[in-house]
């Protein structure tokens, strides 16, 4: 049976098509797919040719009923969507631990603050704090570029919005103090080569 | 308006209550409740007091159909649970990744392997191999007996139980080659003191 979204496009389980689809890509259809796939992609990549283990969390999820049926899996009739209190990508390369949130701006000049939550800033905070490698990668659809930002500019376009700054990040700045993650066919967002000449 | 477990027991969502209960607490009940929240209160305490930044990936849900009412959030009418590929905790301590699973056992004299899952192994497996810090958390019920156990051991008794040696791990190793975890009011559970004495 084929379940269709509001936006006609037929949603295809991972058991029906045996990739590793995420539950954000079968929620938001198209929206960020792209990026998201690009990244599950390249991370699997990662681990099947042991370089890395970095995996994209589970989208968080509010069950407030489940249902029992006799002789079948248990079933979820009734959740909701959680606003992450952390990044969606986090895990282990060299030794050190990897924490980063994705996100695509259709805008060509640049990409609003509200694509970030608070928690997700303070999060990358502690992780910096604690020693860990913290970043974003944004994509800027119409040019299909994508960079890696560190993730104290973000805290500090973040801090300097709440006092009154500009509520978004210019692509001129990720060109400037961020580095563009080239692009291949695999891995398709090598985004650990540009790790190891930043934080390595 | 409450909603009742077939066994009986009243959901209260973490909205009603304030509290940070997981999707599996709330789906399994009292199942593993219990070590659970100690260990959830516990990584709270630790980001609390800045100490480490470690959490409780979401539950891998398989979403295969959502409402979006008007005027009110995207209702999931239709998910299933999957099984998780990696460990359940993951995050960051002096600068050094860290990933456990935690799993509870009613039998006195050791832990059936079946409370694991191969991807689950094999995630540890790599995850030591870049350098991380990899174990288990183990309590015994009977005994309230927690132990933190290097994920070395683990894989050594899986691999073993595959070529016809036994399907558990008896309390007695977890005396030999783990750490008992003290447990306290604050935190409940503080595996970070052994993690100190072990691996650094």
């Amino acid at each position: 049976m084929t379940v269709f979204y509001p936006n006609g496009q037929p949603y295809r389980s991972a058991r029906q098509t045996n990739d590793k689809r995420t539950e954000s890509d079968v929620v938001y259809g198209h929206r960020g797919m792209t990026l998201e796939d690009d990244l599950n992609a390249t991370n699997r990549y990662y681990i099947e040719t042991d370089q890395a283990v970095i995996y994209k969390k589970p989208t968080p999820v509010q069950i407030v009923h489940v249902a029992y049926p006799k002789r079948s899996a248990a079933k979820i009739t009734e959740a909701y969507f959680r606003k992450a209190s952390t990044t969606d990508y986090n895990g282990v390369y060299r030794g050190k631990y990897i924490d980063f949130e994705a996100k695509e701006t259709t805008y060509a000049g640049y990409i609003p603050l509200k694509n970030f939550h608070i928690h997700q800033v303070e999060h990358m905070k502690r992780i910096k704090r604690h020693g860990g490698i913290g970043f974003i990668i944004v994509k800027f659809t119409q040019s299909s570029e994508t960079f890696l930002l560190d993730a104290d500019y973000l805290a500090m376009f973040w801090d300097a919005s709440l006092n009154g700054g500009r509520k978004s990040i210019p692509r001129q700045f990720f060109g400037d103090h961020g580095y563009m993650i080239p692009q291949n066919y695999l891995p398709r967002i090598d985004y650990l080569r540009v790790v190891n000449e930043v934080y390595f």
